[in-house]
């Protein structure tokens, strides 16, 4: 029993990071550079640390407020470290000493990257990230007293305030750039780096404009049977089954990482070799897991194929819609397309022991029904619920509306967007934990995942027989696909109009999306 | 899908930690105390981060080299990190402005154990603290390859630069420290704080003169026989029953945390309401499996019982030969019992699906047979392992003992102590990792731990009914006596023996152990 031998010796970071590129060159300022890298190799490495933190709370730890609390004083105390590191005068010294014309290109990005973190990091004083923290502490407690009593008022004055302390920062953050952005534009960029809110105005409208109408019409055509989502009457699906079919999935779309279960399915990446996903199980419905699954495969595979080293910003994802198209192309384009079904159906109707045909699989999973709830809202009607938070939260920044105006702007889009009546404000605009955290900014990103993932369809259908691959299971090639275009570019665009633009000749463009929903629901719908 | 949804916002430590219970006395003095038990709360709340990277890589990560290299990096980020923080100006700065005149007796102990904290880290300078990073790990792959090839001489130099780096650090750490002790000391101080090497001398002597011939009188007895410990030959044990019956075990225990298979098995402490241990099992032999889980278990209770606030030095554990004791408590004093197998046999033989009874389940698990290897020895002849390995390091430390002489003296005292012929010097004196580690001073707390805890069950047979207890499974007395007298103590004592002297009017006493041996062996063996 050798436990309690003490942890090997003390050992020091920086001798063990790779040296980036620029190490054989010579100059002070290239040598700064290199400290750099380093350094930022550190916080990252801290990073990736508090992510385990994230995830053993999730996963192993026993699930009780005490301990969620202990974790809560060890996560505080790593955050203040990484706070202080990033924002240690050090940091500020080495990229004075930097020379960016003696970079290259990559270093070049890679630096910019670093500037930027550290410009804003540094722009907000200690009392107001403390201020923040604090404040997002209360606000989580509110809103979720509030969502439970389905009562928006209990909410509203925190929320102002979340809203007011959020563009005080985000001001600050902005400082005195010269490129004329708006609060919103800055707010968006935390989450969707580079991408202007006036393209998420011009490509969410046309996503509206077109789905309104397809809804419409889809919803008046006669609904597929789902009824081989539920188990039989007074029956479940077992767990067991339900785990080992996602297990046989996963592991035919080539995802090597850990998969377990928790509240909240989520991925987690604490190097590209060690990504973990986690995900939940119904005994009442069984795609919904499934489904899940196959996300966080997606947000998997990208934090898989960055590239190793060294670590650094570019090397990290590019943004939070690019992550979710990665994740929805093959929650979507592969998960719920009739190939997939084609390729496992058989496995499927082992494990859970029915004999729905491919085809009702296929009906039934890709079900349009208007929900008041967005987490469990389909492919069609998912993104209205998208568009909608982000007017509310553009306009409420903008001061374009009251915060005590978000109920009853709330229901009335609900209505006009998916003829749905909001029977209460928990069910309606209080749904969602987001703005607790003062995320503003972070909502579109769940539909520019969505645009991106179907123009990736749309591009990957030029090089690969995508329906063909599904069907003979040759996953890795989509994977691969996606690896070479999106995945090991890192954050080396300034935004995923430039990637795509690189990439494809074009940027962000939502007519495909338009197009594989209007194809798509048109066949399954006979319009 | 919520995944990704970013941690919520940066929260501080310092503004979540108790304050200490001088905050509601007040002086500047005072002050800066309660802010000195600030910082080193955070800085003990980032050593459990460390512990959960270690945890996490044992037991969940993937066990490939490349993910225990990834692993290393954040690991050297995170130990980078605290030893910045432990070494900070403020630390030293906080320090001098405490008048420890002004403090409580409790606030004192704290106050002189985070003096010599700061004073023991800021002694050695960066570059030796990363010269012996550096060292520990070429040793360690210097000792793991001489071993493998049963090679001392492999071994050798790198091993005198682990004796002399290992004194020169040790020399920094002593300063000019008033109290005359040797290096020895001051290395044995560091995981057996306060016990002088020459308390150990005696002790280590006297136990030595009563285990040779008490081991030989065994010897020359009739052997039981052990044929219940392996499975009828051809099959094997089920680890799926050892496991059942384990956490059977363990639950009755009343051991609280998780339970885990490693390569390894060790206990950690996140919170003394997160305690987690592991465990492994061989097909081919049940009872070294539940040893394991017992012996984790008492390291378990003692991180379970220590106080949990505030977070800092006094509420961390005494010694390392103190946590053996615990251990060692529960694996032998109780596990070891005849009323140990009266309380579990049933469950034991049901799980294991064997008849052997009570009677031959103790003979077995306490047999005697002199080993090579010290983790496969019995209670009766473990201590000389430990003896002999503690001489050499002593002797090397003092100038007495070459390196190159520890072959030939290991191989004559294996025949001297044990009557055993070391086939070579992989099975020797290269079979234990700690050297490598610069882990000199280490071993002697296995026996510490060996004699403390037959005394601790000298002295709770006056208060309880200790053999009733666990023929009634009432282990739940056993942990709370040792809670009251062990546990919530902590390190307010300045050693062992204070501990001891304190709780039952008489320091650590060998004689105890001896007893505990010579009548239990006489016992079992009709002597």
């Amino acid at each position: 029993m050798l436990s309690l031998l003490p942890r090997r010796g003390l050992t020091f970071a920086t001798s063990s990071f790779p040296k980036s590129s620029c190490a054989t060159r010579s100059s002070s300022s290239l040598s700064s550079y290199s400290s750099l890298v380093s350094e930022f190799s550190i916080h990252m490495q801290l990073e990736r640390v508090a992510s385990l933190l994230h995830w053993d709370a999730m996963v192993t730890m026993p699930q009780t407020d005490a301990h969620h609390c202990e974790r809560g004083l060890q996560s505080a105390a790593l955050a203040g470290v990484i706070h202080e590191k990033q924002t240690s005068k050090k940091i500020g010294e080495l990229i004075n000493e930097v020379n960016i014309e003696e970079l290259e290109d990559e270093e070049k990005a890679n630096f910019e990257l670093m500037q930027k973190i550290y410009r804003e990091k540094t722009s907000i004083p200690e009392t107001l990230a403390k201020q923040q923290a604090e404040l997002s502490n209360t606000a989580y407690v509110d809103w979720t007293k509030a969502r439970s009593s389905s009562d928006f008022s209990q909410f509203s004055s925190t929320l102002k305030k979340c809203f007011q302390l959020s563009k005080h920062l985000t001001s600050l953050k902005l400082g005195s750039n010269p490129k004329q952005v708006s609060l919103y534009d800055k707010m968006l960029d935390e989450y969707e780096r580079g991408l202007h809110s006036s393209r998420i105005t011009e490509m969410f409208d046309n996503v509206e404009n077109a789905l309104i109408p397809l809804i419409s019409k889809v919803l008046s055509s006669p609904k597929p049977s789902t009824s081989c989502l539920s188990p039989p009457s007074g029956s479940s699906f077992s767990i067991k089954s339900q785990q080992k079919l996602n297990n046989a999935i996963t592991k035919k779309l080539n995802f090597k990482g850990r998969s377990d279960i928790s509240v909240h399915p989520f991925s987690t990446s604490f190097s590209p070799s060690d990504v973990r996903i986690t995900t939940r199980f119904s005994s009442q419905e069984w795609y919904q897991g499934l489904a899940g699954s196959i996300h966080e495969v997606g947000h998997g595979f990208y934090e898989s194929n960055l590239l190793k080293s060294p670590v650094c910003p570019i090397n990290q994802p590019l943004s939070m819609g690019t992550h979710e198209s990665q994740s929805l192309f093959w929650e979507r384009h592969v998960g719920l397309s009739k190939s997939f079904f084609n390729y496992f159906g058989d496995l499927i109707r082992e494990e859970l022991q029915f004999s729905y045909s491919n085809t009702e699989l296929y009906k039934a999973s890709n079900k349009v029904e208007p929900s008041l709830i967005r987490v469990e809202a389909d492919e069609l009607t998912y993104p209205l619920h998208v568009i909608l938070r982000t007017k509310i939260e553009r306009d409420v920044t903008n001061g374009d509306l009251e915060v005590d105006q978000i109920p009853r702007v709330w229901n009335e889009e609900m209505q006009s967007l998916l003829n749905i009546e909001v029977p209460n404000d928990g069910e309606g605009c209080l749904q969602d934990v987001h703005w607790s955290s003062l995320a503003f900014g972070y909502f579109p990103t769940y539909l520019i995942g969505a645009i991106a993932a179907a123009q990736l369809e749309y591009y990957i259908r030029k090089d690969l027989d995508f329906n063909g691959c599904i069907e003979k299971g040759e996953f890795g090639r989509i994977e691969e696909w996606l690896k070479k275009k999106v995945h090991v570019k890192g954050s080396r665009n300034k935004s995923i109009d430039d990637l795509f633009e690189s990439e494809f000749g074009e940027r962000l463009n939502e007519k495909y999306f338009i197009e594989y929903l209007t194809n798509k629901y048109a066949k399954l719908y006979n319009l």
